[in-house]
């Protein structure tokens, strides 16, 4: 840790504030994480990760700098990390997930804005998290209002690049993200001095694919009728997948699944017999936000899917693998990317409706929570379709609006628990 | 009044609801209105026009109905009223500006969205304004969430047409735009039955433009030291532009101007001397939302100018008024729309900023109060921007939330009455 200290410190970070964060996540870890019985022994490398999440991953990330490599940053599952591969950058996420940062956004945004984007500002101008001291570019969107107006403040104090994303999906809009791709491609080439190739961009694509197929095995196991692996793991590893170097994370991923499938063999299950099934969908759950999850799997519950960027919307569509020109491949991210994220930033969304009915079925869910990060509007609005769609799939559904603080915790557990017992 | 009646009944509209709206608005408009001293006579015929709001322009849209014609209305001054003249439709504005149909917008949307969309979804779903029913169409953009969501649930109720406004100024974006418009063409032959040509745009586009000459006409007159016209006048008559027929508001805004023109010659002014200027910026103010010019105007303040929506946004930039091809009228169009109207929902939106500084020196305005509806993301956020280019440029400058209850009334006439008591 004295290593971490000096490279805070070198950093420009706020390190005796941060300090306080050190402080508190071993215990809420702990708590979340390693109170679980029958974990699977190969958690022991994402248990690590997390352990020294400011620690591991940015030393790699300033290694990378240090040899003339740069680090891009961005928020949102729309922004292809495979160009920013290809052009032998790093790509980091950059949401952030809590409570600890929200207080230093809300000095230069309204509190009327949604925690997410309130603690990625925070995070930057209290200087109280490497990733956000560590990134040469920050790459934001125009997925939703908030996001898009708090850009502008960030980009007073961080260099920022903006893709504009289209708020619907016709054919032109496909040939507009084409465009926003290629510019982004541009930025990178600049920023990087690199050429993005054909060859490089292939490759950037079978490593994406890779990640999200190991994600895809994990979340495969959440299916069967004795589930192997919590909720609550799964969540963690998916967040650690927008930080992790993909190739080690894709294998890590993997050796896991391993051990699943000899849990799966033995009809293994991490919960006792009637935990009620339940998807999550709505608003993402960034690290270290596991509130909800914690709840729902202390309160007679199984978290076995996440319709949310935080889950399924992250992994289960593929980029095409084909080793087509250029022009295709970008074509193809376009597809990936515009066509199979089924955001509420879209009107219509008609897609993210059968995506929840579908994914309650083949995740045998009993109930569904829908969840919504206080003041996001467009995953609120959207709400009244989803819920709808759920009551006349005779699928019970709750909604459920919260925050990163812990003040709701105890109404929550109340209104959740309530809701698993009425699951038949 | 008894055929107002019938026309309601007719319209499927909830009369019975409707009528305590309608015995509400007499008095709200002899507060605001008819208790100031020295109004032109020239208002009378605006007067007439708020009287009878939703009695005679909706008569007439539907004798423009009886005769074939369509009625098309928008929520955005994006939307180019132009195109829809020239497919022979008649164009309506249909933001609302009453607390009369928030609750109604409340069963179908969150709370935490802003009055004006919450009062349109109400106007529509509880049968409660004409407008919402005479209707062949609703054009909808995706300006910000709030609507862009909204719009989904509106759908499920009236014949819905989006226009996808791009989120940044790019030359890419103003070719987006153009096609928008293109398509929106299209749209509007297939529902009149009409071509729009060369001569029936470039008509429509010079008398869209006439009235906003009548209107930047009426703005000059509060440049002048002695102000002949109220704030609370000019808003209303605003407000009356977004409904009425535009050639026959030309020319009664023309008619009110030349009683002006003799008010300026005798250095007539409506204000007390010592009376302090004020600038408001910020979300729109839709008929019948007269809060704050009241508050302002009642506690020595004058309002000179509107960097709204409903004021100069409106009214300042003209379309290029050369007859040429289709193709080059519709880039005019586009040009005007997207680049001439400094939006919050743009990122970045620096134009808007310089206007705010601008319109402040060219209105002599001693105070800038710049409003927010409440749970408006983009110009709330954007806010931060706003107060501190002021602050640089040393006007005085609050910034206020409200929204369409008179709970806060009190509380922002303090606040005002502060702020103006201690403008220099």
């Amino acid at each position: 840790m004295a290593d971490n200290h000096k490279m805070w410190q070198e950093l420009g970070m706020d390190v005796e504030t941060h300090d306080l964060l050190c402080e508190a996540l071993p215990q809420a870890f702990g708590d979340v994480f390693l109170s679980q019985k029958d974990r699977p022994n190969k958690m022991d490398y994402f248990n690590m990760v997390v352990a020294d999440i400011h620690g591991i991953r940015p030393s790699e990330l300033i290694e990378h700098q240090k040899n003339g490599g740069k680090v891009v940053g961005s928020f949102c599952i729309h922004v292809p990390d495979e160009v920013v591969i290809a052009a032998g950058a790093i790509a980091t996420g950059l949401c952030s997930g809590s409570q600890f940062w929200v207080p230093g956004g809300e000095k230069v945004l309204p509190t009327a804005t949604c925690p997410l984007i309130k603690a990625s500002l925070g995070a930057r101008f209290d200087r109280t998290c490497p990733f956000f001291r560590i990134c040469d570019l920050f790459v934001g969107e125009t997925t939703c209002d908030g996001k898009k107006k708090a850009w502008e403040v960030l980009s007073e104090d961080a260099p920022m690049y903006i893709m504009d994303i289209p708020q619907m999906k016709r054919q032109d809009d496909f040939e507009k993200w084409e465009k926003e791709i290629k510019n982004y491609i541009k930025k990178l080439e600049e920023l990087t001095g690199n050429t993005v190739t054909q060859d490089s961009l292939h490759d950037a694509i079978l490593t994406v694919n890779a990640k999200r197929k190991a994600l895809q095995r994990l979340n495969e196991f959440r299916k069967l009728e004795n589930i192997p692996i919590s909720g609550r793991d799964v969540l963690l590893i998916t967040q650690i997948a927008f930080y992790d170097d993909p190739k080690r994370f894709a294998q890590m991923v993997n050796i896991l699944c391993d051990e699943l499938e000899q849990r799966k063999k033995d009809n293994f299950s991490v919960y006792e017999k009637g935990t009620k099934r339940i998807l999550l969908t709505g608003t993402p759950l960034s690290i270290p936000n596991w509130k909800l999850h914690q709840i729902i799997e202390t309160s007679g519950g199984a978290v076995v899917c996440e319709e949310m960027c935080t889950g399924i919307r992250y992994s289960e569509a593929l980029v095409n693998e084909e080793k087509a020109s250029m022009e295709k491949m970008i074509e193809n991210l376009a597809q990936r990317y515009l066509g199979n994220i089924n955001c509420a930033c879209f009107t219509p969304n008609k897609s993210r409706i059968d995506d929840i009915i579908r994914l309650a079925k083949e995740y045998k869910a009993d109930g569904v929570i829908d969840v919504n990060l206080k003041f996001c509007n467009i995953y609120d609005i959207e709400g009244y379709f989803v819920e709808k769609a759920l009551a006349d799939a005779g699928i019970p559904c709750i909604g459920i609006e919260t925050d990163y603080t812990d003040e709701d915790a105890e109404q929550l557990k109340t209104r959740i628990g309530a809701f698993i017992e009425m699951l038949s």
